[in-house]
């Protein structure tokens, strides 16, 4: 093993003991003076960015990474600016670290609470972003977590000259540099998947392909940026126009967002007033329909393919869309609940009863009426910030804010209290009265 | 694979679809009228468990199982009545699910919510004791989640006869008997660990081994009951006979207690007086100390074996006890961070600054001041009923209530907003306007 990895994040695991009792006030200037030092060099690391530009060329060149990837990769001034932007917004949050959750007096003199605690130290495995390592960096601060930050080899010069530049705001204002560490080289992944006793969190940046690897190869608990097969059931009671202008958001606004629709579920009894319409709706929008049996019946002249059994369960991330016609809205739900990815569904409908219903009965981390699925995001729900969308349901679902980088302790204060004294035949009672907790 | 127990998980899973928009006051009787039958049921409760022993007798004399677990087999009309009473109990707790966490205006007329919802399955793989059966088919139901039980082979006739029993009261309470189901047969653990498509959360019960296993070979999220290896750090300002007390209790009301203490630090500048009256006081308790060097050379006159470096980390579950002289406080919360389980940590001291630094800075679950580690504990706590300890950051740390057993949805009622609106050069302004939550 890389000795020099474990150092780093042994050492950065020391310095998250130091951030975990500084001052809110300190680690929110430290991401202000971090912002503020990548605006003063800008053009160093522009340098630094065209390095890794002109290699990424090359890969660009061979099929290595794609345009896409490469666009992401090129640092620009607006680029910059909006990373120093979206870091000043994450310093103005509300403290996440020390929040008093549950207060309770347990006897006289016997008071429990539940605060909230940073994690420890958060380990981001990314690609091609270099604002990634603005904004882990900027959250992890902010919510008291060191951060070990391994970049992807096409990102590695640039990640290293932000990553210089925060640690030196860092020490400025008086935090260990340690809080904010970069690690190189493919095998150091592997590395970092195995210290369980380091790494409190995994956070993957990239690829599902990259996530996958991540969560299939660690002990460590993953918070997986979510891959997300959203559905739209146009129920019999739907107002057809919404109903398309819905599905229009969800499916055209970002196709590539976890929170865009895949699949449209339509009650069959207005199927054959709707899907007309909606052939003719997003056919000007380029998206491609793809349909079940009685779909493709009911657009018998236009070009539908069929969909096959395994696309029910595909991201597109694209302008096309499946079509189902179902029986009934417990269809629908049997069809969410066996192909969706439990991320964001959403049900037209007119009618409130069903409407309550499908939001009760339906198992996914947002469960919408009358709403786009792309609603399903942490800035648009009033987090602030977004550390990404879980689908998982322990400890963090749907669009994670900084309270997912958090966990909690019991603070108990006593005066000498032994637990033999509230059991067996001369028992002191408990009081568990709870208090206010501010 | 079996079949029989993957279509188990299946009609088990389907289940959890009716428990989770069944009522809390159907859920509730279906508890109560479990433990009604359970009383009236007793005689052939005690056959079946009769039947067990019987089997069990004869793995005691093979030495397969030893007396302990012998005993805890044992069903008593004593037993049931506490089953039977603690299954009353659970029922009368507060209902956990469809609680409003956050309640949000993100625009008018577009409100969301956070409320709480089950897991779904929960798989609990327990051994010997026949009251796990109870225990968690009540918080289960309480909860809304449908249980897998699997038990060990020592138990299963009376698992056996207790779930029939549990399913009886579902099936008369109107809710589907198979929200409570059994598999058998070790393979079947397997076949469990492998079901990420169905269980939401395996908690194992019994042995440390047991709960390693089930770690090790699965992806699904585990509650794993925790092991503690708990500190009591004596403070150079500590009263020491409050420090006494605290000893004796933390170390001897339930040596075998999770959170029991294993070693005590104490501070160099009270060791010399401080260990003599440690040593005196325990020595009547049966308690046998062991210790560092010089905590043995402090108690020369005593027969106080040295600890080894991996007896640090030593759970004993007995009455063993060791002892290290540390520097500093600072040394004893390294000590505890480099040892520790993360359990319970408690500090003695009169002097209020420290102890708010060492309950600051100590990275565990619980974290005391003048009081017992013995206290962490789910009764004790006031949570009413206890699902185990966790020493996980993730989800859920320290005693768990029923809380731990549900996750969350964010239900989004609007009246066809996109969320193109809400961008761009003409965007509408979200509202974020926190509502009350009731």
């Amino acid at each position: 093993m890389n000795s020099s990895v474990r150092e780093t994040a042994e050492s950065c695991k020391r310095a998250s003991r130091t951030l975990a009792v500084s001052s809110s006030e300190r680690r929110s200037a430290a991401i202000r003076a971090a912002a503020e030092l990548i605006e003063q060099n800008r053009s160093s690391l522009l340098a630094a960015n065209a390095v890794d530009l002109d290699a990424a060329n090359q890969m660009l060149a061979s099929g290595e990474i794609n345009a896409a990837t490469f666009e992401r990769l090129r640092l620009t001034d607006k680029k910059l600016a909006e990373m120093t932007r979206s870091m000043l917004a994450v310093a103005e949050l509300p403290d996440p670290i020390g929040r008093v959750l549950q207060r309770t007096e347990l006897d006289a003199d016997l008071v429990l609470e539940k605060i909230t605690c940073p994690l420890g130290v958060l380990a981001i495995i990314f690609e091609a972003r270099p604002d990634a390592v603005t904004q882990i960096s900027a959250l992890g601060l902010k919510s008291a977590n060191a951060v070990i930050l391994k970049a992807g080899r096409e990102v590695e010069r640039t990640a290293h000259a932000l990553v210089e530049i925060i640690r030196r705001a860092l020490t400025r204002c008086g935090l260990p540099e340690d809080a904010v560490t970069l690690v190189a080289g493919r095998e150091s992944i592997q590395q970092l998947l195995g210290m369980s006793d380091i790494v409190d969190m995994v956070i993957p940046r990239g690829s599902k392909q990259l996530v996958e690897f991540v969560q299939a190869n660690t002990r460590i608990p993953v918070l997986g940026h979510a891959e997300g097969v959203c559905h739209i059931y146009v129920d019999a009671a739907a107002d057809p126009d919404m109903a398309l202008a819905i599905i229009d958001d969800s499916k055209t606004d970002y196709p590539a967002a976890c929170n865009a629709a895949e699949t449209v579920l339509v009650h069959e009894k207005i199927a054959e007033t709707f899907l007309p319409r909606l052939a003719e709706h997003l056919s000007p929008k380029h998206v491609k329909v793809r349909g079940c049996e009685q779909t493709r019946a009911i657009l018998a002249d236009q070009p539908v393919e069929a969909v096959a059994q395994s696309e029910w369960q595909t991201e597109y991330s694209d302008l096309v869309l499946a079509v189902r016609v179902v029986k009934s809205m417990d269809d629908a739900i049997v069809h969410i609940h066996t192909h969706g990815s439990l991320h964001t569904e959403t049900i037209v409908t007119q009618d409130t009863s069903a409407a309550e219903r499908f939001l009760a009965e339906v198992d996914a981390a947002g469960v919408f009426h009358n709403a786009s699925t792309r609603f399903a995001d942490g800035y648009r729900y009033g987090f602030g910030a977004e550390v990404g969308i879980s689908t998982s349901k322990l400890h963090a679902r749907g669009p994670v804010g900084l309270e997912g980088l958090t966990t909690y302790k019991y603070v108990l204060r006593g005066t000498g209290q032994l637990a033999g004294s509230y059991q067996g035949p001369n028992a002191v009672p408990f009081t568990h009265k709870k208090l206010p907790i501010d």
